[in-house]
């Protein structure tokens, strides 16, 4: 049994990562392989449960460090119960974000420091990584206005990283740039300022030439 | 405005950590000094939610490096929003568990490694440590006895860690004893098999000639 292999997608608020994700594993299963779409914080039943402590509440609900403490657990879960067993199964794996979120949004834009949250998931995950991180990018307000979001605005529900000032999400855009500048072998940074059609076409390019796909 | 002074008790099922703790804060309380009880998992708002995830449940709900994870998210905050204010309010903290619970648990008896259980204390709270720890030391079957262990039985509710075969127990004894053995500058191993009474007047005559009492 050949070991599937694991690709993320990573990015801030509107980038279009659900579209994207969903057209990726379309073309990936068009090319035989079995897919399965998963996401973070989640992924499985006790990643569920921890998210839902994380994604709900004020902003300042969590210090920066118990919220990477807390996605990390989640990521523990979910690799050990959903990721690692679907890889194994010979499955591709997509996730909507993985460790680079964790890096970005607590070692970046809440400023605890990239190379502490490399440290931790080192820590919690050996060495398991990604063969591919695709960083869709895009400037800081088309995103946000993409993703409906007005600075101070309570839309409830799971909007918690949402209600963060812009500032935040401009030094979040800033660490997912920093990322795919330290991690080249591997992670992609994609220009998803254009359409969808042009981000997927952008996407496949990639895959195909990082991937050996056909 | 002096700061407090920090004393965590430690210890498997049935050593009478509460008890004695009740009973070192009232000697301590005698003194002239303000005390704060709390306790972990928990003691802040967020770590008694995180908690609830973590006492309930099925042994084998949570992997032990998640378990690690989880318990070390509700450490820092139970560190930021309670700890940390009441030492700098120059009350004295005494906490019932603390971080070489995870160390003896998830390090020792579920063996993940000592080294990086503490790695992982050092990376969520940066040099904090207790000025004081207390291990309450005690044959296991002498401990799970006091604490109505049956090895298989179902008690209901907080009741996770008690489910553990007593194996787990006794590898978590033997890892309280190399923690107090590795760091006694800071640990005081206490025979905690005898009366109450004897196990108090040996921690109050440790924690006078430790913290300097009167």
């Amino acid at each position: 049994m050949t070991r599937g292999r694991f690709i993320t997608l990573e990015g801030g608020e509107g980038a279009g990562k659900s579209t994207q994700i969903r057209r990726l594993a379309a073309r990936l299963q068009a090319s035989g392989l079995k897919v399965l779409l998963t996401r973070e914080p989640g992924g499985s039943p006790g990643a569920e449960e921890i998210r839902s402590l994380l994604v709900t509440g004020e902003p300042g609900r969590w210090t920066p460090m118990t919220e990477a403490l807390l996605v990390t657990a989640a990521r523990a879960d979910h690799v050990a119960r959903t990721v690692i067993p679907a890889l194994e199964r010979g499955d591709w794996v997509i996730s909507d974000r993985f460790y680079d979120s964790t890096i970005a949004y607590q070692g970046y834009a809440h400023g605890l420091g990239a190379e502490k949250m490399e440290d931790l998931q080192r820590l919690a995950l050996g060495d398991l990584a990604p063969d591919l991180t695709l960083i869709l990018d895009l400037p800081v307000d088309v995103g946000l206005a993409r993703a409906g979001y007005r600075e101070g605005q309570v839309k409830g529900g799971e909007d918690r990283f949402e209600r963060m000032p812009k500032s935040f999400h401009e030094a979040l855009a800033d660490g997912f740039r920093q990322i795919a500048e330290t991690h080249k072998d591997r992670c992609a940074l994609i220009d998803a300022a254009g359409d969808a059609d042009a981000v997927e076409a952008a996407i496949w390019a990639v895959a195909q030439a990082r991937l050996g796909l056909g």
